[in-house]
């Protein structure tokens, strides 16, 4: 009995071994994403794909500090000659929202330097918790530089990255300079883009080399005192603040001269950028959200002022309609899909860019 | 023993009859939606939810037949005077895939009208199979005219709209004049828009007035003679095809003839749009993806042109950069986010609209 049973158990080890290795059609050899280059962290933290250490802010949160090991905005830079990438990952537990897709939450997204741009290779489409998974292959031979973006909903554990065996594979420097923080949301952790580079903070980093860091925080961004001290801790050029969406009027009157006012304490000259709230589509009929959203956006704005005339320099507000006016630019009446996302930083953006080299960042 | 049982039971039935009633702040009266106006079905078939009844084409593969049972495309038309709106509603069983969001799969998408236009009202966030959700609420007064939007990758078993007690809900007419069908592939059908109601038929339908089927088949689409049969058999004043995704190149080349000729046998006056593919931006740096869609489409043209010289009349055809030039207008790769979306329509709505009016449509 003991036998066949040792026998069977041998069977299966046998099928699952051919298995993992006719998943693709070349051999594959994968390597620890920590041998190689991750960037977009707040700072150099222990553990390797949460965002912050969140360890010393004994008062944060605590959904709060979960949801920065959610690692939004992080990815691994690396080139390899290699005409296949594959990558085998291991994500937490978090369930896909319904306005997400699971890509955006807990898969990869790969972009190759063509011509000096960034340019969309594939995507890791996760399959529950553990995955092993083919981003690109079939590609012309020379060496490629790669920005893998990772999961942005769920925490990383594990992740490997596979390459044809023969090939090379390297850490590669940071193709972005300098810092800016963007403080916020879900909107900026990046619900509900498509992918996860498709995040704003993302596409801006791509866009104009500026290395922004996304500290979007889903269903939070309340400016509470121990995430403000913590962000002001994080040492950066400028500081953008994309807050608005969460907190009550009533907080962000309370709460807002305090962040201002102890990042510009601790960096004297670093920009600071308001940004109003993105509308809520959903209060096209509902009155109350409606209501709300311009409540948030004239306390934000009022406290902006006020900062303004206590003389705080280099403050900056953007406002505008953000989304559009077609009312179509998001996919549940509150997170901005990839056209509201467009519209956002058609606006957003340039402001930016202007504001970063009139301070020579 | 037993009357413990018992007493355990009947306070966990008070328990969740009392859930069910305060789910929402106001009284709720449902309507079964088989009572108000479906509209965007291909013609009028018993299975209430289905786009085509496909039974006497005995041919169709049957993963044609069950992906015609989802509800891509179907709206229920309906006005109310209530200050809410809500859902009950069952799908079956289809899994979200990790290009798409679970609202676009089995989630509802309201609309109200407005001055004129149809302006996004809310979304039925689906749990599971059955779910009972708030769309909106908190709405002003008066009546309101309104089009639900159907999940665009699951079939509907049941469907029942809620209103405020006491208020009215009624069938309303189509807003939507004329019929053409669109017949293509999962991209058409509507992977990977973020919500029901932005699939592009929907979206053309909304701007236009048109009354644009949906015919999309995910991983379908490939021009079957069964298939082609079923289409041509449907009373159309136009017809749409957006099938070169999915047949290989060869197939492009065997069947698109068939396709056509069977069209304009049945429809001898009707226009006939044959659209390009889009590219797979997975083609980037996969060469063989690249090869394939540059082949797909090269076939598809030259089918055009066989066609035309051939003698067959009001026969279009649209190509160029349909997702634009950034290479960001794709989820995965393969199925256009919101942006490529908005990007093909920018391309595709004005031609077809000239071609319709050119022929009174």
């Amino acid at each position: 009995m003991k036998t066949i049973l040792l026998k069977r158990q041998l069977f299966i080890c046998v099928l699952l071994f051919s298995t993992c290795f006719s998943l693709f059609a070349q051999d594959i050899v994968y390597t620890d994403a920590t041998n190689l280059n991750l960037i977009g962290k707040a700072n150099s933290i222990p553990h390797y794909y949460h965002r912050v250490d969140t360890a010393k802010y004994n008062d944060m949160p605590l959904n709060v500090k979960k949801l920065f090991t959610n690692s939004a905005g992080l990815a691994i830079t690396f080139k390899t000659n290699s005409n296949i990438i594959t990558a085998r990952w291991s994500t937490v537990s978090s369930k896909t929202g319904s306005n997400m897709t699971a890509i955006a939450n807990k898969g990869l997204d790969l972009y190759i330097k063509r011509d000096g741009k960034w340019i969309f290779a594939g995507v890791g489409r996760p399959t529950e918790n553990f995955t092993t998974a083919k981003i690109v292959e079939n590609m012309q031979d020379g060496e490629k530089e790669c920005l893998l973006y990772l999961p942005l909903y769920d925490e990383v554990k594990n992740l490997e990255i596979g390459v044809a065996k023969g090939s090379i594979i390297e850490s590669l420097e940071s193709p972005f300079r300098k810092k800016v923080v963007i403080y916020g949301s879900s909107i900026l952790q990046g619900a509900s883009a498509c992918r996860p580079g498709m995040a704003y903070p993302a596409r801006m980093a791509r866009k104009t080399g500026v290395n922004f860091i996304n500290l979007g925080l889903s269903g939070n961004g309340r400016m509470e005192a121990s995430v403000t001290n913590m962000i002001a801790d994080i040492e950066a050029e400028a500081y953008i603040l994309d807050c608005a969406p969460n907190p009550s009027p009533e907080e962000i009157t309370q709460r807002t001269g305090y962040l201002v006012n102890t990042i510009r304490k601790h960096h004297p000259k670093a920009p600071i950028v308001m940004i109003q709230s993105v509308v809520r589509e959903s209060g096209n009929f509902d009155m109350k959200v409606k209501e709300r959203v311009a409540a948030q956006n004239r306390n934000f704005k009022i406290e902006f002022e006020k900062l303004k005339s206590a003389g705080v320099d280099d403050l900056y507000y953007i406002e505008g309609d953000l989304l559009g006016s077609d009312h179509e630019g998001t996919t549940d009446g509150i997170h901005p899909n990839d056209i509201g996302f467009d519209r956002m930083l058609n606006i957003i953006e340039p402001i930016v860019i202007d504001i970063l080299n009139k301070y020579g960042i």
